[in-house]
C-alpha cells in the first residue's frame, strides 16, 4: 500500500520544523573518538531516548560497560533500544542507525561551525557535522513517527530500533547486544527484516538501494632493524636500512592499475558474467561521476562498467601510509629504526579476513626472504571484516523499490557499496534475515570531511521514502 | 713542541670546574630549529662572547640578518667571531664550532633533564643536549685559552674564532659570512689552517683526524592524484593511487645491500686501489663495533673494509620518509591525496649534488612514465652540499697526529665521515688552506639522540689534546 497522501503533505507542511530539530540533535558534539566528548554522546543518547519516548516508543538505554581508548578507560555511550508496535498480523522491522559522529572543527577547513546546523542561503543544504552520518536518517525516522503519534494512527508494521553511538570508534559493544537481544526473548526476536539508513546514493540525482558493502582485511606490516634511528650521514650502506626493506614489500603488493599482486587474491573472485555486468552498466554513473568528487581526471579506466566493479565486485588494495618514518616537512636525514607499512584489502565474497591473511603473510614472508635483509618481518592484522551481499529481490527490497518509485518518480539505483558497515553482516547473520540499505544522502555529503552537508530535498522526501517503505512493508502482509 | 707538562697538569687539577663550565652551558637550551628556543640561541651567543672577552679574546658579535622558518620570520642568532694573538710570526688557526643544539624533551625518552648536565655516577659520562655535539669541544678550546689566561702565556699560534648558532638548521647565513671575512682585511684574512672540532671518533677506543666527508642530495619526490584524501572503501580501485606509484617508484631507487640502482650514480666513483683499501684495513674497528653502536647484527656485510668503505667512500641512499601519508598507530583507510617520498644521497668526490640530481630526475621520470598512472609526478631538489676531502700529509695533520700521539699515547685513525659538515667545504674553499677535522667525542656518544653524552676522559683529555694541538702548530713554524 502505498503511503497516504495525507501523510507525505504533513512532512512538507512540517518541514522547517523538522529542520530545527536536526539543528538541535547537530548542536549536541557527539564526537565518539574524543575522550572529551564521551558526555556530549551520551547526552546524545539521552535526546533521542527522550525524542523517541514523548512519541510513544518504549525504550531501554542499554549499559555497554567500559572500553579502552589512548590508554584511558571510558564509559561506552549506552545503545538506545525502542519498540512501537506489537500487532501480530504485521511484519516487524528492525530499524538502526547512530548518533555518534566524526571529529570537526572549524579549523580544519569548515566554512561554518561544525556543530551549528547551517542552511545554505542558495540551494538549501543542510551543513554540519553528523546532518547526513546518521542524524539526518535517524530524524528522518522519527519524523515518520511524529506524524503517526499526532495523528493517533497506528505505523503499518511494528519496529524496533537500535541506535548505537560508537559507529564512528569501532562500534564497540554493539555485536555482543545484538546477538544477545537476537535470542528468543530477547528485543529483537521476532524481527522480519532490517532496514539501515547509514549509506549514500551513487551520485547526487539517482536514489539507490545497496545490497552489499565489501569486507576489509587491514595489515601492518613491520621491518624492525636497529635499535633506535640512526643518522645516514653514519650508518648509510652500513646496514641493511628498515625502509628499503618496506618500501620493497609495500612495492609488490598492488600494481597502479589496481592489480593485487599477491597470488591467490584475485582467484578467490570469480569472473562477473554479461548479466552481472549489464547491472553496472544499467547504474547512473559515469565517469565524469567520478572525476568530480575526485577532483582529478585519474580513474584506471574509461570504462565506467570496470572502473565500478572495481569498486563494487572486485577486491583492492591501498597503501595507507608509514608508522615510524620521518612524515613531516623538510629534510630529515634519518634512518628509521622500525617501521610499519599500513595497508588494507578490501573484500568481496567469497573473501574472508582469515583466508586473505593466510595468503599475505606467505607472499610477504617469502618475499621478504628473497631480500636478504638480516632485519626482522613481521605481519600484524590490525582488523578485519567480512563483506555482505543480500538478495535484492527479497520482499524487503520490493517495498523500498515501489516506495522509491512513488517519491522520486524513478527506480533506484541497485548498488553494492565500496566500503564496509560492520553492523550489517552481524545484523544478517544473528537475526537470519534480510538486511537492506536504503540511503537518504548523496554521494556529494562528504560525510567524513569538512563541510558535511545533507540536501534539504534528501532529508524531506527522504522522511516521505521511509514512512513510504513501512507502508510497503506493511502491504506486503505477513 | 710538545704541549708544557704546566698545561696538562693545569687541565687535571680544574677538570672539575670545567664540568661545572659544561653545565652553564648545556643549561642553555640554545635549540636552533624551535622558534620559541630562539632567544636561547641569542643567550648562547652572548654568554659565549663574556666567555671569550674575559679570556683575552677580541670579538664581534655579527649580525646575521633575518630567515623564514615554518612561514615565520625570526631573527638569526649572532655570530660569535674572536681573535687572540697577531704575532706575524706565527701560525694562525681558524677554529670553528657551533653553540646551538638539536631539539630535546624529556618526553623523547631521556632518562634524565637533556638541559640538566648530569654526571653519570659510575663510568661519569657528561650527560646532556649539546655535551658532545658541539658545547664540549667549544669549551674545550675555553680551557686551552683559561689556561694562558691565567698564567699570562701567550699562546703558541695566533688564533680566530668563528662560532655560530644555526649549524642544526642549515648554517643560514653563514656562507656568505665566511666569503666576505676571507677577503684581505676580513677577520680571517691571514689564516694559515682551520681546524673542527664537530665529529666523532670511529669507536669508543681510538683518536680520530678525518679528512673527508660525504655531500648530501636530498630529494623530494611528489605524486599528486585527487584534489583531497579520499575514503579507500569508496575509491579503492577506482582511481590511480598516489601511494602506489610513490611507493613504487622508491623502491627502485636502492636494494636491500645499499646498492643504488639510479643509473651512473655508481659509476662516476672510481673502484679503490689495494692502497686505498689497505687503509681501511688498519682503522680499529670491527663488524661488532658497529653492531654494538647501531644495536643490531645487521650489516650488509661481515668484511670490515667493505662495511667501512660503504661508510666513507661510496655513496649511499637512504629513504627517510613519506609526508602526507597516514603515519599514526592503528588502521586508518584513508587514500591519501598527495604524497611525497623523502630520500637522501650521501656523495663522494667527484660527485656533485648537481650531477646526481640531474641523473636523479632523467631516471624517475622515465620509471614515473613506465607506471602508466595519471597522477603527476614532481621531483624537488630540498638540499644539497658537496662533499669534501683534505690532504692529510699536510703539517696540519701532522700536528694533530703529534698531539694525538702525546696525549693518548696513540697513533689516531685517519678517518673519512659518512655525513656532512657544509662549513668545511667552505671554509677549504673560500680560505684555501688545508681544513682538519679534530674529533673530541666517541662513536657512540649520541649527537642526535636521547642521552647525549660526553665521556668525562674524552672532554679532559680532549681539552688536553687541542691545547697540545696549538703547541705543535706552534712548533711547524711560520
Amino acid at each position: 500500500m502505498a503511503a497516504p497522501s495525507d501523510f507525505i503533505n504533513y512532512i512538507d507542511a512540517n518541514a522547517d520544523k523538522f529542520i530545527h530539530r536536526l539543528a538541535d540533535a547537530v548542536a549536541i558534539p557527539s564526537v565518539s573518538s574524543e575522550a572529551a566528548r564521551r558526555p556530549e554522546v551520551v547526552r546524545m543518547a539521552h535526546w533521542l531516548n527522550d525524542q523517541l519516548k514523548a512519541l510513544g516508543v518504549e525504550t531501554r538505554l542499554v549499559d555497554l560497560g567500559t572500553h579502552v581508548m589512548d590508554g584511558e578507560e571510558l564509559p561506552l555511550p549506552p545503545a538506545v533500544l525502542g519498540k512501537i508496535g506489537d500487532d501480530k498480523a504485521k511484519k516487524t522491522v528492525l530499524i538502526y542507525g547512530h548518533f555518534d559522529v566524526q571529529p570537526a572543527n572549524k579549523s580544519d577547513g569548515w566554512d561554518t561551525d561544525p556543530f551549528t546546523l547551517t542552511v545554505h542561503p542558495t540551494n538549501g543544504q543542510l551543513i554540519g557535522r553528523g546532518s547526513t552520518d546518521d542524524k539526518g536518517p535517524i530524524l528522518g525516522w522519527l519524523n515518520v513517527l511524529q506524524y503517526h503519534a499526532e495523528h493517533k494512527k497506528p505505523l503499518p508494521v511494528n519496529i524496533k530500533f537500535c541506535f548505537e553511538g560508537m559507529e564512528e570508534s569501532g562500534s564497540e559493544g554493539l555485536d555482543e547486544l545484538v546477538e544477545r537481544e537476537a535470542k528468543p526473548g530477547g528485543w529483537f526476536d521476532g524481527v522480519d527484516c532490517v532496514c539501515i539508513s547509514d549509506n549514500y546514493w551513487l551520485n547526487t540525482r539517482t536514489p539507490a538501494l545497496t545490497y552489499g558493502l565489501r569486507g576489509i582485511a587491514y595489515f601492518k606490516a613491520t621491518i624492525a632493524g636497529p635499535a633506535r634511528d640512526l643518522h645516514s650521514g653514519v650508518y648509510g650502506r652500513m646496514i641493511h636500512e628498515p625502509m628499503t626493506d618496506l618500501v620493497l614489500l609495500m612495492s609488490k603488493l598492488v600494481d597502479p592499475q589496481g592489480n593485487i599482486l599477491v597470488p591467490g587474491v584475485e582467484d578467490m573472485v570469480p569472473a562477473p558474467d554479461d548479466a552481472e555486468r549489464a547491472i553496472y552498466h544499467k547504474l547512473d554513473y559515469s565517469i565524469q561521476d567520478i572525476e568530480e568528487t575526485a577532483g582529478a581526471p585519474i580513474t584506471v579506466s574509461s570504462d565506467k562498467v570496470e572502473v565500478l566493479m572495481n569498486r563494487m565486485r572486485h577486491p583492492s588494495l591501498s597503501l595507507h601510509g608509514i608508522e615510524g618514518a620521518f612524515y613531516g616537512p623538510g629534510g630529515k636525514t634519518v634512518i628509521p629504526a622500525k617501521v610499519s607499512g599500513k595497508f588494507s584489502i578490501r573484500l568481496v565474497p567469497p573473501q574472508t579476513p582469515e583466508a586473505v591473511e593466510k595468503l599475505v603473510e606467505k607472499y610477504l614472508k617469502d618475499e621478504f626472504a628473497k631480500l636478504g635483509s638480516k632485519n626482522k618481518f613481521t605481519l600484524d592484522p590490525v582488523h578485519g571484516g567480512k563483506p555482505w551481499l543480500a538478495d535484492f529481490n527479497h520482499w524487503n527490497f520490493d517495498a523500498a523499490k515501489k516506495a522509491t518509485k512513488h517519491i522520486y518518480q524513478q527506480d533506484p539505483d541497485l548498488t553494492r557499496e565500496g566500503g564496509s558497515i560492520p553492523v550489517t553482516l552481524t545484523f544478517a547473520e544473528s537475526l537470519g534475515v534480510n538486511v537492506l540499505l536504503l540511503p537518504m544522502g548523496r554521494g556529494d555529503d562528504g560525510a567524513h570531511s569538512t563541510n558535511e552537508k545533507l540536501d534539504r530535498s534528501n532529508f524531506i522526501q527522504g522522511s516521505k521514502l521511509l514512512g513510504a517503505y513501512l507502508y510497503e512493508l506493511g502491504a506486503v502482509g505477513k
